[in-house]
C-alpha cells in the first residue's frame, strides 16, 4: 500500500514526488511511455525562474533526477484505470496493480487536432505537433506552422533558427503569444499570413501542400509545403479521473480546490489537466507541490 | 501609470515579475528593505525543483536577476498604502506614490521568534522555524520542537516521519493543536517535555543544546541536541492588503480564489501572506506566475 500514487512525470508529477518524499511518504510515479510532457518539447525554456534558458528536455530531466534523489520511484507503465477499494485506491497499469492511500492526477494535455482531411494520413509524414521534436527534419524547407498562440509563435521562431522557411498561418488578425515570444518571432524572417485557416492537407505517400481559407474572404489557395506543424491548443488528458467520478469544467479539465483537491476525497490534481487559468510550467510544479502536501495532510488526518 | 505594481520580492513577488514582464506588461516591484524574503533565510535549499542544495540567499538572488533579465524594476521602498482610484489603485511608499492598474500582494509572513539568547545566533545553525524546509537534514538526530499548536505539532509528525528524534517542548500541559494532528502525533514516537519553556540556546559555533525552564517548579535543566524547531506560530503581512479592504482568515491570511484573486477586483495576492495550505518557495513562485496571468487578464479584460 502506497502512500501517493502519481500519474504523469512532467513537472507537476516530479513536484508532487519530491514532495511527497520529502514529507516520508511512501510514493511511485506512473507515466505513459508512449507520452512526452509539454516541458519536454519546450526548444527553449527561460520561465523557470533562477533558470535562464534552458532546454525543455534538459530542465525536464533535472526535475526527475531530484525526486530521485529521494528516492521516488518512477515506472514506465500507462495507466489504465483507478477504482475506489475500502480504504484507498486501485491504480491498474497495462502490467500490474498498485494499491495507494492517495492519487495525484498530473497528467498534462495533448496537442489538439485541426480535424481537417489528410492530418491523420499525414500525421508524422508531414504533419506535426511539436517542432522542437521534429523540427530539425526542415533545415532549407519550406514550412508552415498553424496557430498564434505562445506554442505556435515558439515554434515558429524554433524552426526558422533551424533555417527552415517558416510561415505562420492564423486565423485572426492579430496574435495571442506573449510579448516576449512576439518579440523574438519580429527578429526572424517568418511571413505570417493572418486571418487564415488551415482546410485541408494534400499529398501521396507524405504530405505535399495544404488547402488555405481565408475566414474574411473565403478564398482558398492551395500551396506547397514540405512540412505542417499544427499548435492550436491542447486537450485535457483527464479520462482516467473522470473513471472514478472525478469532475471536470465543460472543456474536461479538472475542477480544483484551493489546495488542489478534487471532489473525490484521496484524489488530488496538478498541472496543465486541471482548470487553473494559468498553463505554465512553474504554475504546474507550485500546484503539484500543493498536491503533494494535501495528500500529505489527508494521509494523516486519515 | 505602471500595469501592475508588486509588494515584495520574495518568491511570489519575483515569479510575478517574471511573467508579468514576459505578458508585457510595466511592472515595479516595491520592498521593505528592512525585511528579508523566509526564502532567503532558509540555510540550504532542496525543494527549488531541478536545484538540488542551493543557498536561500543565493537562490532568492537567482530569482531577481531572472526578474531583471526582463527589465522588471526593484525598488527597496517600504509601501505603507494602498488606495483605490477612478482607474485603479495609488500605492505610496515612504518615499513617493505608484499608480498602477492592478497591485500583486506578495507581502509573505514573519516567524514568532522566541526572543531568548542564543536564537539570533545560532539561526540557521541549528534553530530552524521550518520543520519541512529544513527537517530533512535531521534523520537520525535528535531534535526539539518548541511549541503546542497545529504547526509545532505537524512539524513533530513529520520530522519523526523522517526519522528524528522527536522531543515536543510546550509551556502548557496540554496541547492546543486540533484532534486530527494530536491523535496523528499520538501514533509516533515523539516525546513531550509539558509545562516547560525554551529559555537559552547554547552552542560554539552552532547549536549544541538548550536550557529549558519548567514553569511550575521554575526548575532550569540543559539537554544536548543536534536541531530546535521553534514553531510558535507565524504572522502574516496582510495590514496593507486589509487597509483597501481585502477579506482575510481569523488568522490574518489573504483569502485567494483559484486564480490568486481577492475580493477587490484588480488586486491579486500570492505566497505565504495567502490562505493556501503549502506555504514551501516552489508554491509561493507557482502562485506568484499565476497572479501575473490573472494581473494580465484583468487588464486585457478592462
Amino acid at each position: 500500500m502506497y502512500d501517493t500514487v502519481i500519474i504523469g512525470a512532467g513537472p507537476a508529477g516530479c513536484a508532487a514526488a519530491l514532495f511527497s518524499k520529502r514529507y516520508g511518504c511512501s510514493t511511485i510515479v506512473l507515466s505513459d511511455p508512449m507520452e512526452l510532457a509539454q516541458s519536454e518539447e519546450a526548444p527553449l525554456v527561460d520561465d523557470w525562474l533562477g533558470t535562464k534558458d534552458i532546454k525543455g528536455m534538459d530542465l525536464t530531466n533535472l526535475f526527475r533526477e531530484h525526486a530521485k534523489r529521494y528516492e521516488a520511484q518512477f515506472k514506465d507503465e500507462k495507466v489504465v484505470s483507478i477504482t475506489k477499494t475500502g480504504n484507498g485506491f486501485v491504480v491498474k497499469t497495462e502490467k500490474t496493480i498498485y494499491k495507494t492511500k492517495t492519487v495525484i492526477v498530473a497528467t498534462g494535455t495533448k496537442h489538439r487536432k485541426a480535424m481537417v482531411n489528410g492530418e491523420e494520413e499525414f500525421s508524422g509524414k508531414g504533419v506535426f505537433y511539436c517542432a522542437s521534436c521534429d523540427g530539425y527534419l526542415f533545415k532549407g524547407k519550406d514550412v508552415l506552422v498553424i496557430g498564434g498562440g505562445d506554442t505556435a509563435v515558439n515554434a515558429a521562431v524554433l524552426l526558422d533558427n533551424i533555417g527552415a522557411n517558416t510561415t505562420l498561418v492564423h486565423r485572426r488578425d492579430e496574435l495571442r503569444a506573449n510579448m516576449a515570444n512576439q518579440n523574438q518571432l519580429k527578429k526572424t524572417k517568418t511571413k505570417i499570413i493572418w486571418d487564415t485557416i488551415l482546410t485541408e492537407i494534400v499529398g501521396d505517400k507524405i504530405a505535399t501542400g495544404v488547402v488555405l481559407t481565408n475566414v474574411k474572404t473565403k478564398e482558398q489557395k492551395e500551396i506547397k509545403v514540405d512540412g505542417v506543424f499544427i499548435s492550436i491548443g491542447s486537450v485535457p488528458t483527464s479520462e482516467l479521473a473522470k473513471g472514478i467520478g472525478v469532475k471536470t469544467n465543460e472543456n474536461g479539465y479538472i475542477i480544483t480546490g484551493p489546495d488542489q483537491e478534487t471532489n473525490v476525497p484521496g484524489i488530488f490534481a496538478a498541472g496543465d489537466c486541471t482548470n487553473r487559468a494559468a498553463k505554465k510550467i512553474l504554475t504546474a510544479a507550485g500546484y503539484g507541490a500543493a498536491a503533494a502536501t494535501s495528500a500529505y495532510n489527508f494521509i494523516k488526518s486519515h
